[in-house]
């Protein structure tokens, strides 16, 4: 029987003989399985098993045992086997000026810190510096895919790679000099080579990314829209963070930024909004209409004041809605269970209604929503046979998640990042029972050390 | 010279040749030192010399090793010293119902979940493995003093005690039969034999806790003031948490829960009221005056839509300002680190000032603030020669925590609960590199796990 005729009998939980034969690269057994399939199935004693990067079948362990035999089994000891999370926003090299400056207005953040270091110190090393670290904490705390825009985002995408991580990256086109091109003009050129070079990557997809509507001007955006169009990319744009940017866009166009982009022929599938904060009821019925992603950012949007998303609107009119850290310069990181709590508790807040953002729907936006967010949701974003082998465990053997009621509410209000166990992209164990196996974790700390000394000398210069 | 001169010497950072020869049990070092104390000072290279469960000793290492020698040495290994954590309100034993119902109304959550659980399975056992429970997630996330309100409270303070955990510890007076008495008379009896059994303790501080202004009648908050005042012992109520609450009181006594307290003759030193959502500017100022405490509790109101403090507010105002966790059914953990988080970012958000609530102003909430609210400022909530011997080293080894700029600001921001490596309360290493040294960590969590199955069991029961 055909590998794949056996993976679909499986994956119908047939059990076969024939099938029993067949060997596979991975099996990750005995644990809780959150599926996040249709059915949203939750398989008590479940495992997954894996190969060549993919999926085979998903189901109860002793169903799966009965078909397929593997190379190497990872055991995860009880714990909870989840999507890996996706972090649909964030900056990732930033993580470079984690905690440089808080407690600040946005304007005087970005003006008096974020913008004079991104000057004196963003390079192709620091970047590729910045996103192994980073790699680092996500894969630490279950982030299997993340979508990122800043500048030689050839370095992002190369060290994510090495680290084993899957990536949606696009270089950043903002209005004025950035650290790496003096104009968008060169940044456009850059992006093309950048789509070129990672054309058919397993694990890197190259993306355009245009900066927002109030820093990219409108020639900017639609060339980024047909550039992405050429080689069927995917779009990153910040969307209506801030009311700043919803007044600026509006004195500027007369129109909200959805609206500006709705006009600008930007608006499809595979574009994503980042933060949505100041969508309204009419925007929202754009962005759905036109099959565009949003990427949710509570700590970051609460951290700068920016206002809070209209988070249960969006459930309920089934948006294409993800999660995200964005930059860790202003959350403080890249921790996604983080962002599921404080997504939950947020909506719950600002609604004053508790049974908003349920666990359920939290964690959908941190993994399929995320992966519908990317359209990418053919690929990732749940444990189903055909998709590829993205899984994270998490370990329920620390008493602050014990003991256990319901595993998904678990995961959303119990379980950090530092509950993760193992992680597996494209098939591939990139942690292993806290060992990363993809990155030398001390060579990279010490280089993020001497970097932060570089900047802080840089910032004291006057 | 005497040992207590030679502190004295010290404390003043005075090196001198006779007490270096003064040997004393502890020294913790090789780490930056967050004093917390009058000047906020932070010492770079710092150490804590620690003696008999107090402090003689903080200041740069090299003072501190010319005047002291160790029994004992802790290496920080670069991490950052911190003030143990106070946690201003909880019930502890709830851990045994972390996550047992979630994304509630309160009323629906309150009386088809809790109270149910709560009347079929709380027992002296049930307590005593709760406790213990949070004792051990407690200490592996740097809390060293909590203060408990719930049911069997000698449990609570000896599972404490046992812990090596600091604890201000009080019988809940409820206006309905609770778990261990039928009466609020009988519960008020047990307080006075629990006041008079832990006088004096070193570790345990018995309180009289009235539930709140709503579900404790006049006469019962009276009786327990009064019986608090026989004792000098802390107060610990609900106050001002939701809307509810609000109107009931404004109902019954046409008043606000502050000033229905306030006219009972209940408020003064000592007292501590867990929520303060919704103190108006007149009731800040009874608090203000009457020195009572106030435990802020962001997690669990934000959970249950209950509404924001004012803690812009209270912080401007000076009040005794803690922070708690309420109890993990409505949290749902124990995470002090989280919680500043979560205070930071819910404080920004409520008012759109991202420069309110700052880190260093949190961080005192978590620490000094607490031990105001608790009145306990004078032995804990400072690293300072004197003070009891309370502390927590955050390790900065892993990826999320590189790299710093601020040590302050990274407690509140990036540090999270996992970060803390060692945990001294009273100058006794509670957690040593990962290890509790008090609990058996395996049999509490079995036991835990046994408890759940028992709780599920009850609540399946018609």
């Amino acid at each position: 029987m055909s590998r794949a005729l056996a993976s679909f009998l499986c994956a119908l939980c047939v059990p076969c003989g024939e099938a029993a034969a067949a060997t596979v690269d991975l099996i990750v057994r005995n644990g809780t399985v959150v599926t996040m399939d249709r059915d949203r199935r939750v398989v008590a004693d479940g495992a997954v098993a894996v190969d060549r990067g993919a999926i085979v079948a998903v189901g109860p362990a002793g169903v799966v045992a009965r078909s397929w035999r593997a190379r190497r089994t990872l055991d995860a000891r009880g714990g909870i086997v989840i999507p890996g999370l996706v972090n649909a926003h964030s900056h990732a090299p930033m993580v470079l000026f984690r905690g440089i400056a808080d407690d600040l207005r946005l304007m005087d953040w970005l003006q008096k810190f974020i913008f004079p270091a991104e000057k004196q110190n963003v390079t192709a090393a620091f970047v590729k510096t910045g996103t192994r670290l980073a790699a680092l904490e996500m894969i630490r705390s279950g982030t299997t895919t993340f979508a990122d825009m800043y500048y030689f985002e050839d370095q992002v995408a190369e060290a994510s790679k090495e680290a084993g991580l899957r990536v949606v990256a696009g270089e950043t086109l903002i209005g004025f000099p950035a650290p790496d091109h003096p104009t968008t003009k060169d940044a456009l050129a850059y992006s093309e080579r950048f789509l070129e070079r990672w054309k058919g990557d397993p694990l890197v997809t190259a993306a355009v990314a245009p900066h927002s509507p109030y820093l990219t001007s409108p020639e900017d955006i639609q060339a980024a829209r047909a550039l992405a169009d050429r080689y069927g990319a995917p779009v990153l744009i910040h969307l209506s963070e801030s009311p700043d940017e919803q007044r600026q866009v509006r004195e500027r166009y007369g129109k909200t930024p959805t609206e500006h982009l709705r006009d600008l022929g930007v608006l499809r599938k595979g574009v994503v909004g980042a933060h949505g904060v100041w969508l309204t009821a009419s925007d929202r019925a754009i962005l759905k209409q036109s099959d565009v992603g949003v990427a949710h950012c509570p700590q970051s949007n609460m951290k700068i004041s920016a206002g809070v998303a209209p988070v249960a609107e969006m459930l309920k009119e089934g948006l294409r809605l993800g999660l995200g850290t964005d930059g860790a310069a202003s959350n403080n990181d890249l921790d996604m269970f983080e962002e599921m709590l404080t997504a939950a508790l947020l909506s719950k807040h600002a609604t004053g209604d508790p049974t908003n953002a349920p666990a359920a729907a939290v964690l959908e936006m941190a993994t399929l929503g995320g992966a519908r967010a990317l359209g990418m949701e053919d690929r990732i974003g749940s444990l189903e046979a055909g998709k590829r082998a993205d899984l994270v465990v998490v370990g329920l053997d620390h008493a602050r998640v014990v003991p256990v009621y319901d595993p998904v509410s678990h995961l959303v209000y119990a379980a950090k990042g530092a509950d993760v166990r193992q992680v597996v992209v494209e098939g591939r164990v990139l942690l292993d029972d806290g060992r990363v196996t993809t990155l030398r974790e001390a060579e990279v700390i010490g280089e993020a050390q001497r970097m932060r000394d570089q900047v802080r000398r840089s910032l004291a210069r006057p």
